[in-house]
């Protein structure tokens, strides 16, 4: 025992601990394989240093290239996953479940990567929505930022998934500019330990921007002030243990918790017993129940079913279960592993007896276990098993208990409300899925799942091609759900972001909320040289730089031509008899010649480093231009982007969005719009 | 005393209490004016009210229709306002204040009235971000939607503001659709009381949504789930007490606390002793301290100042504050009313003792004050008070005493970055104000006071002309503060909504998530029809129906003719030399031709219901257009919208947004956008 590995913590960039503590035991065979270390964490010093170095490394940078830094990273673990695979085997792991913990990972670091380098502004400011003026004329606006708080994020992990849990957490608060200090639960942080280690060779992670703590948190959560984050990932026993901890009380420190569930799975009563769905219903519990041994917090736990199906589907799942081969994820044909921990199987069996206690069994159970591998019968295994409850509208059974493993409870319902209501009485759950062939069956169903559950997943023969599957929360995806489920959010795309940043609210002239965003605010001060602002190559090119544009008298002829040629002949710009009747009173040109021509008037034709026009945002035709008014535009570098782009002819540019504002003679606003463009650097 | 009015709750939809409890004394002259009620209320009764019949007459309306409604309720108090003012009195508040609590209030009801018309759905469901897919082939999407949760909301709220306290928070969970029981600070509740009555009696708050508690919340709490809410303005302390109720921990009953912190102004060193910001800075510090006799949550504690300039800001701040007729607000005159208790009056009084140990006194005090009006020197009136800190560095002091009233600590500093560093001593604000000519010390400043205080207000002397203060919180601007503020989010525009409303991901195929979220979905199921789309009035519409065009071969003289009409002879179109060297190789035809290319293509010429194309969003060119593509377009209605709007001209209309993708002989995706249309309803 004295020669197995000691798991050591990264803190203040050295790794740390020789000495032995606790032994972590093979769930496969009883073996030790691993022991934390003995010695105690200074966690002043382990906050200083991310607060110090963690801070300024990570704001030595900016959004888009931290966002790449993560897509670095994650290459460089795809490079290094099979050292990765080999010892998640030791945590009772087959190569399915791995893979979601070390590819979903890895995954995860490059979808944060890729939607940070397109959401996201270069800089270290998220201008949060254009600035809304707060007066009538124009001195005095609002806006909303967003800025990376000025402090470390504490994650405390659970045992499932060492890599993904850290990865998910991690790549959020990566982007945002906050360090972290990752806790992962003790049994399988020799995962995290080597993911880590991995890490940091990669010679790609800033420094103080991840510490890894092994064993106990000691007085780490009293350490914390308002500014830094807790989150946590467990049972909601411990959230709420954690969460009144009295120093993260005083200073208001966030605390986002995403707790273990009692998510379920609904057979929508439109689904026949020989349709696709009905087959698609019984795999997707399946494969929940023994996906990762069932230890998944988003595993399906209660089965509702209308009455008349009930057999079919006790009968169909037992089934497909009996033929999962259970034991040693290194044995060839092994289907599904072994429980984290012997813990755990001692858990999971006593809340098996528990639920018994309202319910039948269906298959499985304590003793059905025969699980395969040399000395498997040390190991914690546990046989997947199928409860059916007697009376689903009773207090406690599958409603109230948990056991965290290969095991659920089939509940009869009588019509969709009563499956609605079932599904509530998990008290808020982290996912819910729902098997239909009838839109309107989704559309009366899901708005009353959706607040009680943090995601929604219908799923038809369709949906199928494709489907990601109930279990698994996606990067882009909200992961989080109420009540029960801990009441927090993760993920969602460039949400999960956010969480990390501090909102503030900012209000003043506009060049000087201009100055603060870094983009050029309406009424602020312009620059206006000699120089036609798309003659300028992206790195000179300064926010705020405009063009008034020479003046067009807009005539009958426009319109007929502008008919002509794009075949518009709408009665409001040809007829005159039918225009007289509008709110207009008269005929008026296109809005789309407005915006054509006003593209002739600011438009510099020859070569230069505006490469294209992509796009254009938030158009609005405000005031109509008849036949005789006269337009012209003006044109101003309103914000600039570099993601480190090259062009397809490997030119390096950056992205501009140019502000539009196309008045009459009167300087009424006609037409208001952002374009987008590409510009050529210097360098290219 | 017996014969003084009792204050009731509205419980259940019934006035409540008939015996007296506390008395309420005038903080003018000492006398009782009201007293609180006896009786004990049912909570559980008032909870299951809200839940039952509050929810239900709230989602048998949606969210225009309450927007609409709480446009009525503001003007209905407005209508009633001079009663409110007359009660208002009675609380020690002058004309101005009264202003701020009640026409800031229905002011709040109106802009929330707005924001909810012009930027939220019909319905009850809000569709966050366009779907998006989750594969290859289009058969999986994911998306977000908000849905009302299903609970009851309590506001406990502060003394300070009876009236704009309730409705700020009101208009807001009133909107997403919840029941709210709102719990006022017992020593001003009678004016909360009266606005409630008059709320009643309009006529138009429907059954359930509001209820009114006077005096103890009892059990309140303990009773609430995880879909329920909990609001707090107030101190620090009772936010961290309230914070930890056992049943809000395990039920994990959202708590958005918004407490009184040590804001502050900021004079940068650019603002020399005459110029104008120098006068502004002054006259708002005076402003902030006086008004409402400086009970405001947001009100300027620590005023920062370079340490040349300190003398000169104590004189010309005493100097205006010595001015500042202080006593009864009914007498001509008074311009700074009574604190709101005399249990206020004596902790603040004790506040200033603490302060006055690391701190001088440079005007007012304990002893200045000299209130005028009949048997004033019974009220509960304090003199405008400034100190001037000793060593702003040191621990304790203004950084971390509150004194909630009319007093200000002067604090000198070295440079920018030390002012930063002092203004977060307060260990997170509320608001702070900087003021300054120089938009690079903003583009400094303000980024790093972000992330320490919810609002920072930049003050010269363009948004002077404007500016709506330091201690206002807006409607559409967030208010809440991190740290000690109390980390929580209100207002905002309809980020304030979304607070009360749970966010789900949902996840299947197009046609599923469109009939969810009942809107198109690209790859979901189209309807389509012998009739145009744009032939339909607003009613008979579908979303979804649609319209695939004939097609269009895009000639070199389309390009010629549409460079001749516009003006727009940019390279790309014109320059054959130059466009061979692009990454397209080749001439391309105008994204703004393709564009009117498109609406030639759909548009149905004649006299219809569609009105008007008013703006177009989400607009990206995809796929280039050489000489000899043919093009053609599908419009498919996306999204339908009823404002309850009428044209100028008095018909009703509804908005209509219409997807479009224009497509090439490839079936590829050449540009996709949304356009926005009004569309006349069959009523008209």
């Amino acid at each position: 025992m004295q020669d197995q590995p000691i798991v050591q913590s990264f803190i203040a960039g050295q790794w740390f601990g020789k000495h032995a503590d606790q032994a972590l035991l093979s769930p496969i065979n009883g073996n030790t394989i691993y022991q934390t270390h003995a010695e105690t964490i200074d966690f002043g010093q382990s906050i200083d240093f991310a607060r110090t170095k963690g801070r300024q490394s990570l704001l030595s940078m900016d959004f888009q290239s931290r966002a790449s830094c993560l897509r670095d990273l994650g290459k460089y673990l795809l490079e290094h996953k099979e050292a990765l695979y080999q010892m998640s085997t030791q945590t009772g792991a087959t190569r399915t479940d791995s893979w979601i913990d070390i590819e979903g990972g890895a995954g995860t670091l490059f979808a944060y990567a890729s939607m940070g380098r397109r959401e996201l502004p270069s800089g270290n400011l998220i201008h949060e929505g254009d600035a809304i003026p707060l007066g009538k004329e124009g001195h005095f606006y609002g806006s909303h930022v967003l800025v990376p708080r000025h402090g470390v994020v504490v994650h405390i992990n659970a045992f499932n998934f060492p890599i993904w849990g850290m990865l998910e957490k991690f790549a959020a608060n990566f982007i945002a500019g906050l360090p972290c200090i990752v806790k992962p639960a003790t049994s399988t942080s020799f995962l995290t330990e080597a993911c880590v280690r991995l890490m940091h060779q990669s010679g790609c992670l800033p420094e103080g921007s991840l510490q890894l703590v092994i064993g106990r948190t000691g007085d780490l959560l009293d350490r914390l002030d308002g500014q830094d984050m807790v989150t946590f990932t467990g049972s909601a026993a411990t959230a709420a243990k954690l969460r009144t901890t009295p120093n993260l009380i005083t200073n208001a420190v966030p605390f986002n918790a995403e707790a273990d569930s009692l998510n379920c799975a609904i057979l929508a009563p439109d689904v026949s017993v020989d349709s696709p769905e009905f087959d698609l219903f019984v795999k997707e519990v399946a494969r929940e129940m023994t996906a990762k041994a069932g230890q998944k917090c988003t595993a399906i736990r209660r089965v509702l079913v209308p009455e008349n199906h009930i057999e079919a589907v006790a009968d169909r799942l037992s089934a497909r279960l009996a033929k999962v081969t259970v034991g040693d994820p290194t044995v060839d044909g092994v289907r599904m592993g072994a429980l984290a921990t012997h813990v755990q199987q001692y858990d999971v069996l006593t809340q098996l007896d528990q639920l018994l206690k309202t319910s039948f069994l269906v298959s499985g159970g304590r003793d059905a276990c025969r699980p395969v591998g040399e000395n498997a019968e040390k190991g914690a295994f546990c046989q997947p098993t199928v409860l059916l409850s007697n009376d689903p509208d009773a207090d406690g059974g599958a409603h109230d208990i948990e056991a965290f493993g290969p095991i659920s409870t089939l509940m009869p319902y009588k019509n969709v409300d009563h499956a609605v209501a079932l599904a509530a009485r998990g008290k808020g759950s982290l996912v819910s899925t729902l098997v239909t062939k009838d839109p309107e069956v989704a559309e009366h169903m899901v708005p009353n799942l959706a607040v009680w559950h943090g995601r929604v997943h219908i799923l038809n023969e369709q949906a199928s091609k494709e489907s990601t599957g109930h279990g698994s929360p996606l990067p882009m995806l909200k992961h989080g759900g109420p009540g029960r489920a801990g009441g927090g959010e993760e993920l969602g795309g460039i949400r999960g972001v956010t969480h990390y940043l501090q909102r503030a609210a900012i209000q003043g002239s506009p060049t000087m909320l201009g100055a603060v965003v870094n983009e050029y605010v309406r009424g602020g001060e312009t620059i206006e040289t000699e120089v036609h602002p798309f003659r300028r190559y992206f790195e000179n090119l300064q926010v705020g730089e405009s063009l008034l544009t020479h003046r067009r008298t807009v005539t009958e002829a426009d319109i007929v031509n502008f008919g002509c040629l794009s075949g518009d002949h709408f009665y409001m710009h040809f007829d005159d008899i039918a225009a007289r009747d509008t709110q207009f009173e008269q005929r008026i040109a296109h809005g789309y010649f407005v915006l054509s021509a006003a593209a002739g008037l600011f438009v510099s034709p020859g070569e230069g480093p505006v490469l294209a026009n992509y796009g254009l945002d938030n158009l609005r035709f405000i005031t109509p231009v008849p036949i005789g008014d006269t337009i012209r535009a003006r044109l101003t570098c309103k914000r600039k982007i570099d993601q480190g782009k090259v062009s397809p002819k490997g030119e390096p540019q950056g992205v501009v969005v140019w502000d539009v504002q196309v008045t009459n003679q009167d300087d009424e606003l006609v037409a208001s719009y952002d374009i987008l463009t590409l510009v050529k650097k210097l360098s290219s």
